[in-house]
């Protein structure tokens, strides 16, 4: 998606050579213009699928998920990283390591909210290591819902987590592939 | 606002004398049509106030926050819960005390995003004691950005947050304002 790479290219920062900052457009401040966009772009590469509706998990994929529902006309639903006490009865349940924050989550969706007559589009920013992704793909599992794919803003393509999960059979699909970065040379983006 | 209540009518449910869940439309499933029209409603009441940015905080106000920053065409921010690696330089900072998850949360917005040169609606799902509200306001002080109000869509009139904060001089409006539930006799909207 040549809007998103422009816009990495303009507005992204390097730190060290795995640390993409997007955060004054897509995870912190966001421009909901662009989420209109990738929204559409998700609904275009998706569509005939039968997508009802669009899984993800807090916090910086939900305004993601809901510009994408807007496309799809479908509901969102996100997973929670944690317990509340406002989540009552039975959930899936699945552990997802953060290695932005350095720990393990219980991650939970309610089972009033995912079954087998669902079909599912997940959507996040970020594919690295595929650890979020794994959550929600065996959450989706544990529903008896069928997986049309996986949407993600922004793949480090230079980590295994987008390769190890095509692998597995799931179509992903990523709006900008970054192949390598530094602070020095910027973003290089795959084909 | 009228769709609202009947919807909180219709799949809200009431335990005890103080959780009203709303979680099949508002915040774990997301009802992405209804958001619209409440993004709609916060622009109708705030129309002319020069709002160029919609402030939340994570993670289920960012929805809300998505949808009615469509209806003004202006960014998004989200205040963060807790510092992250991938947040460098300089925040704002306050600290949220969290009735639902029992917990005291750092919160934090970039400098970056939030200054002198803007004009803030925030926006939540919930206002009860206001804590999360009074975060927000605090941060939207330390930086020198102008206040429009705050847009909440379900107020707990009968907890003190509403009162205290209107009480500031804050402009709050809430799109349904809850006067008393139960179990037994559901809710009941003041006027």
């Amino acid at each position: 998606m040549e809007l998103l790479k422009q816009r990495i290219r303009q507005d992204g920062t390097v730190k060290g050579n795995d640390v993409l900052k997007v955060d004054s457009f897509l995870n912190h401040q966001i421009d909901v213009a662009l989420l209109e966009e990738i929204g559409r772009e998700f609904q275009r590469r998706f569509a005939g699928c039968g997508v009802n509706k669009i899984l993800t998990i807090e916090a910086s994929g939900i305004g993601i998920a809901c510009l994408t529902a807007q496309s799809f006309r479908c509901p969102v639903v996100f997973a929670k990283k944690s317990q509340t006490k406002n989540i009552a009865g039975e959930v899936y349940t699945t552990k997802v390591e953060s290695f932005t924050h350095g720990r393990v989550y219980d991650v939970i969706v309610s089972k009033r909210f995912l079954g087998p007559e669902d079909c599912v589009l997940i959507v996040d920013d970020f594919l690295a290591n595929g650890a979020a992704l794994d959550g929600l793909i065996d959450l989706v599992e544990q529903s008896g819902a069928k997986l049309a794919g996986a949407g993600v803003v922004i793949e480090k393509a230079f980590q295994p987590g987008g390769d190890r999960i095509r692998a597995r059979g799931v179509r992903v699909e990523a709006l900008a592939r970054v192949k390598s970065m530094s602070e020095e040379n910027g973003v290089k983006f795959a084909d």
